[in-house]
């Protein structure tokens, strides 16, 4: 891919300054683990404040633990301009998933200042809170919470004696005061993230335009045994949770490949996964699976839905234990880029000589919540070997540069572009 | 079974009361849980001991933890006579297993002390030290110390900053002098135990004279895939290891169901099963699994770990993540009775007029420990649809006393039998 530009409108060494400070910020004995709701996510979020405070921005933190980076415009009745990502991490997760758009959003404004260019709309660079799934289950809370989309029994979820309530407080928001944090007056989103998969790097290209993000639907599935005696149980007498449920992980991923031989883009994980009593000479009495599933297509979806609930009614039959109806936990559906936007970061790619195609994304970013309340859309940049999610997760700081330039272009264009008022 | 007998030598009502104290010592959230090296465990020690004394027996702790009560024979030179079993709980576990051998046994004592029967030997009770799988993940520490057969590598084994060594000092224990719990002078050992198994109770039998104990060897393996998103990774460039182990728990289960057609007892059980991350969008990088197989007839386990070995070759092959050389953690023969004491035991079911069988157990026990030292021998009694390691583990009462009966009547004889001086 890249080979190095000097040309650029932005500047990469500032990046990777963003980027390798937050890598330092982990727990030491797993790298890389920023989780959101832990001390060192909050460490991480003050040497970020600190950093959009260097590139001269107002900060604050929304009702809903959102860090907020704010460049005032010429014409603030015009509304605003956002670009932003994530700086939470999964446990053992990269450097570059969420933190590269941070990263790359900040230099946007920088790069702008630098320029001494003014917007007419108001620029404002946010490091969502929470966007992969958190301690409490759930995930891209501040974004649902910026799309006044977080229903209020979620703020009661615990974890560890500490509710999601708390959590919001500890990072700075307010959750008696939600609602304020849900957005109006925001007339473009737009996010740089990594590509997590392997498309762009064996296409050898800069960017992928992405059209559209696949729905993410979490499917909980409860298996109940019985537990024996694993020494003295017959065989032919056991009710093994834990053989159910090894059966019902083979027939999803053999559901997951059939759809993925479909048209859209499919997956299906068994991702968690517990077993109770988990005790050596005590034959499994209860087992729990959690399926992620990701359609960029919706019927392929309902059907998937409707096949894990006739698989488990069938392996609860064979087997002779109990399986309790799979429980939706999440259901979202896919969402479409805007038009307007889509076409912006296009012709931003071809001012700034960026080779790019147009694809759909497999995981589910805040753009998708953002998507709800404004013209959002995003772009992706290669990643090393498609991995994510991993600590060898890896994208050239000089490839997050180039998408940095296209988020620079594309808010020029779209200041110039979005002239009705608020 | 057991109509209520009112012409034995013990009384039922006493057991009744060791058990029901016992059972009121449990995590009250998920009953019955006491388990080893925890303070309930220490606690249900206290109630024991105070039992112990309440029936005239002298208290000690040896080395290894194990509670002894003792009670003085007129020939001290010709040794001792043991009864016995264990205290301590798997998680949700049961009111007998284990206990209802600790309550015979004392109330042996008491009822030759009500009779005025004075013993040529020595009589000990004893409460073996964490006979169940513990948190540092062996079984029958107590017994496997009088037996001198605990490596020395054990003390250091540890689970949440609490070693072995540190345990068995909390018990009451001296590490430092672990040597010294292991005896030559025990001159036959006795155990009554639940069947924890359906037969007696299918055959309408009062007692189970155990011919052997069989073998238990557990087995683990590690399954190392690879971290990656779940959302973004074709199903076709996983290597996702819940889906590896998935397959290795059910080709284990049908190995399971192959041997036990076989001639002697045979049950193989994935126990404990644990996945990393762990994570609802991140597919699985690492599954860890441990095998508790269990046979009568010792060639028939060392096929199976041989078919264990080639199928974790095979699995690793097929799905290409990569699995760690089955590890035998720990690998016991199966233990015959003691020829005299079985006879000794048979003869005893006839004079208290106990309908008995000869069977094997399939399920270890501290017997199997005790039998590398001295005479051994154990009795089972019914237990209820044949569960065990559960909340719901049930045996009559009477039962419990027609089996201390035996015990008595056992007792009595060796007694005579045994004159050979230490």
């Amino acid at each position: 891919m890249s080979a190095r530009r000097t040309n650029l409108p932005v500047d990469a060494r500032r990046i990777a300054e963003i980027v390798n400070g937050l890598a330092r910020i982990t727990e030491p004995d797993r790298p890389y683990t920023r989780r959101a709701f832990t001390p060192l996510f909050l460490e991480g979020r003050a040497f970020l404040e600190q950093c959009f405070k260097a590139a001269g921005l107002d900060t604050r933190i929304d009702a809903a633990g959102n860090l907020i980076g704010w460049r005032k415009g010429r014409k603030p009745a015009l509304g605003t301009i956002m670009l932003g990502s994530h700086s939470d991490t999964v446990p053992e997760g990269g450097r570059f998933d969420g933190i590269a758009g941070v990263a790359a959003a900040l230099e946007v404004a920088r790069s702008l200042s630098d320029a001494g260019i003014e917007l007419d709309h108001d620029l404002e660079i946010v490091d969502f809170l929470a966007e992969e799934v958190s301690i409490f289950g759930v995930s891209c809370v501040g974004s649902r919470c910026m799309a006044g989309l977080v229903p209020e029994a979620w703020l009661s979820r615990a974890h560890d004696e500490l509710t999601l309530r708390e959590g919001i407080v500890e990072a700075g928001g307010d959750p008696s005061r939600l609602p304020s944090s849900k957005r109006s007056d925001v007339k473009a989103f737009l996010e740089l993230h990594i590509e997590q998969g392997p498309v762009l790097e064996a296409e050898r290209l800069d960017i992928g335009v992405v059209t559209a993000i696949s729905g993410i639907t979490r499917i909980e599935i409860v298996v109940e045994g019985q537990a024996d005696h694993a020494g003295t149980t017959p065989m032919g007498r056991r009710r093994d949770a834990l053989v159910a449920a090894s059966r019902l992980v083979l027939e999803i991923e053999t559901l997951g490949f059939a759809h993925a031989a479909g048209e859209g883009h499919f997956a299906a994980t068994v991702g968690e996964f517990e077993i109770e009593p988990n005790a050596a000479n005590v034959v499994p009495s209860r087992a729990r699976l959690l399926i992620d599933a990701r359609a960029e297509l919706r019927p392929q979806m309902e059907v998937f839905i409707a096949e894990v609930e006739v698989l488990a009614v069938r392996i609860a039959e064979e087997t002779g234990v109990a399986i309790t109806p799979p429980t939706l936990i999440s259901d979202s559906h896919p969402t479409p880029g805007d038009p307007l936007v889509l076409a912006t970061l296009e012709a931003a790619c071809g001012r700034v000589g960026a080779r790019h195609r147009l694809m759909a994304s497999g995981a589910g970013h805040d753009t998708a919540w953002m998507g709800r309340i404004t013209k959002a859309a995003m772009i992706f940049i290669p990643c090393r070997d498609g991995r994510s999610h991993a600590p060898d997760e890896w994208a050239e700081n000089d490839d997050i540069a180039l998408g940095a330039a296209v988020l620079f272009e594309a808010v020029r264009r779209l200041d110039g572009q979005l002239q009705e008022k608020k």
